[in-house]
């Protein structure tokens, strides 16, 4: 009835895959985006998979974590947490031991984090200011050009939950491009804005007074730090989220000390992965504070995991965001017609672990990507990016 | 390889179980305690076991509860835990789910905890100052008697940590109690005091005052409430610790707030079972708190639920309190031999689910126990039991 699920071995396989123009407060996204898949394998030839973030550093992380992760039990998961020690390196492998034990016993991982709170998982559409590309999404620099990417998100996948992406335009273009928004998808349409902080508190309580009357979800990181949040928030009744200054565990009591959020957004890939996630879940609960997802560049097998995050993690209630619009045409699993969105949601599947196997052929050609530009691919760069297009380009924060 | 995992069937066993006359802040332990059996039963006979607080309202509230569970999937926790609504309830069905999981996929409940954190889980000797019984143990009212029984409690168990079940004598005698415990087991031994909060907040600070170099492990609910938990704390470098001011999750925002607290005794029945003990782990940690486990009177099944959590809870580093050898001899379990203590700990096993199953001529014992007393068993009646000895007894709080 059981095996053992001692893991055989532990395959990292890098990989880069095309990404478009976005962007965002400290520059652009690079042409490829990196990530990093892992593979658990047992004895018997049972797989676990899961996707991290990706680039030479972290690979290097991962691989040297399987020092411990092989021979390992797959259901000592608090034992590897100890061990692997950055809970950005394990929430990759902890997502693979997952997918192996549901694999193994034949359960969709949702149930292996209390079963499903709903089936049907909200999305929203994440919303980027972006230059021309290769991509078909075409430029959008402008309030209404943002609008027509809303639209377009809006007929392909019916969201009603819209995220803009700011810190690009000066913050009154911003302000524009979300009343535009509101008054094109009316008043039930969700709304948020996320300049990852880069406003100065004095401007984040300035816009936040313009947005007053504009009944966002919440303003997301308009500013840096607990304290700076903490400013914002004692002046505005717009609920602050962050997925910046509350990042981890060790960042909860302060935070909620200086009352400088309402919302987190979690993220499987930064607090430890989905068991952890599952835990903030509960802080979050605890301490009054809402709960919504947060999303990188990722492919289907993160996209499988967020689902499963989304479906299990009771008071997840926001739609969640995710690039995954942005990088579908990239992705290395099999399965990718269960990421069909309907109504903005995704239905909810029950085949065993994460639901999801890789393509060979197309994890070769992503993995053969990587070793190409393997140079220049240590981490995500988004400001060299920039500076590849504009020499003079500068990081500052604030940037207003 | 794997089965649905559907419950068929939900049978509560009330039970009445002899107790010795143990005393505390409230009054006495009757002559029986209360307990209830759950067993949830799938249609291919897989039995999960759990046991929570009996008495005929408990027991009620389980029953109504199995309008919920038969027809369920074992994995649906989060799902059941809503609908159940209640905590305590939930707690004893989740504990037999988490045992139906256990024994359908071959894995002790510790590992779907996330593994263990320890093969070997620490008890304290829980210390009692009781009256003469039907039991073994004789009388404990004076200091002197009551390190008789801590003699005996590490002769039998070599239990290195001690815990006094305090608010019986005048605060004095039990300063006294706890310096000849220190005095007869060394520096190294830890030690503890709960006199249950039937200390005001000026009579907690002078006892602790008292208790300054007695290098105690904690002070246990001193006084009454957060508020004046957090007066205290404020004036002693003794770290408290509650079982009672912070029970539940609601309770956590105002005692972190309030600086009320720096240990919590955590208690798989009355947190909501244990995945939501696993919780409060992380929640203890999140917020620097330390963790220790809480103990009623209880039976076998209970008891595996405890080991269970002590093994896979990372940040229970306390030793645990338990009831148990005060009830070991009226136990329903047929594998009372996992419970044999060395070095005042319990050897982890490897066996599916909890490990226990019941012994039914024993539980039938124990269920017509509770049938000749149903009219008195409506819950546990410490008041009572006192009064029946000392009619004028009175549980005014605070006591001294």
């Amino acid at each position: 009835m059981s095996t053992s699920l001692r893991i055989d071995e532990m395959l990292v396989t890098p990989v880069a895959c095309p990404d478009p123009p976005l962007l965002n407060h400290h520059g652009i996204h690079e042409p490829f985006f990196l990530r990093a898949i892992v593979r658990l394998r047992t004895a018997d030839g049972i797989e676990g998979v899961g996707e991290g973030p990706g680039g030479g550093l972290y690979v290097q992380q991962l691989r040297a974590a399987a020092q411990h992760v092989v021979g390992a039990s797959a259901y000592h998961i608090e034992a590897l947490r100890v061990l692997v020690d950055d809970a950005r390196v394990f929430s990759t492998i902890e997502v693979a031991l997952l997918d192996l034990i549901g694999k193994a016993t034949g359960r969709p991982v949702y149930d292996l984090l209390g079963g499903p709170a709903r089936r049907r998982v909200p999305f929203s559409a994440y919303l980027f200011y972006k230059q021309a590309g290769e991509d078909e999404w075409g430029q959008a620099l402008t309030p209404e050009e943002l609008v027509k990417q809303a639209e377009r998100f809006a007929n392909r996948c019916g969201m009603t939950v819209f995220k803009v992406k700011g810190g690009v335009l000066e913050p009154d273009a911003e302000v524009a491009t979300v009343k535009l928004i509101r008054e094109r998808f009316g008043p039930r349409a969700g709304l948020r804005i996320d300049p990852n902080a880069a406003w100065s508190v004095e401007t984040s309580i300035r816009v936040a007074e313009k947005l007053r009357d504009t009944d966002l979800e919440y303003l997301e990181d308009p500013t840096e730090g607990i304290e700076g949040m903490s400013q914002v928030a004692a002046h505005t009744p717009i609920p602050l989220s962050t997925n910046m200054c509350v990042t981890a565990f060790e960042h909860v009591p302060q935070a909620f000390r200086a009352r400088s959020i309402q919302v987190v957004l979690g993220d499987h890939h930064m607090w430890g992965g989905l068991t952890a996630f599952r835990h903030l879940g509960v802080t979050c609960k605890t301490l009054g504070w809402g709960l919504s997802q947060h999303s990188n560049s990722h492919l289907g097998i993160s996209f499988a995991a967020m689902i499963h995050a989304g479906a299990a993690i009771p008071n997840l209630i926001y739609a969640s965001d995710t690039h995954y619009p942005w990088n579908a045409a990239s992705d290395v699993v099999r399965e990718t017609d269960l990421f069909h969105f309907r109504d903005g949601r995704i239905d909810l599947w029950d085949s065993p672990g994460l639901g999801v196997t890789i393509d060979e052929d197309r994890l070769a050609l992503a993995a053969d990507a990587y070793e190409q530009r393997k140079a220049k691919s240590l981490a995500r760069d988004d400001v060299s990016a920039m500076r590849e297009r504009n020499p003079d380009w500068l990081p500052h924060m604030p940037k207003w």
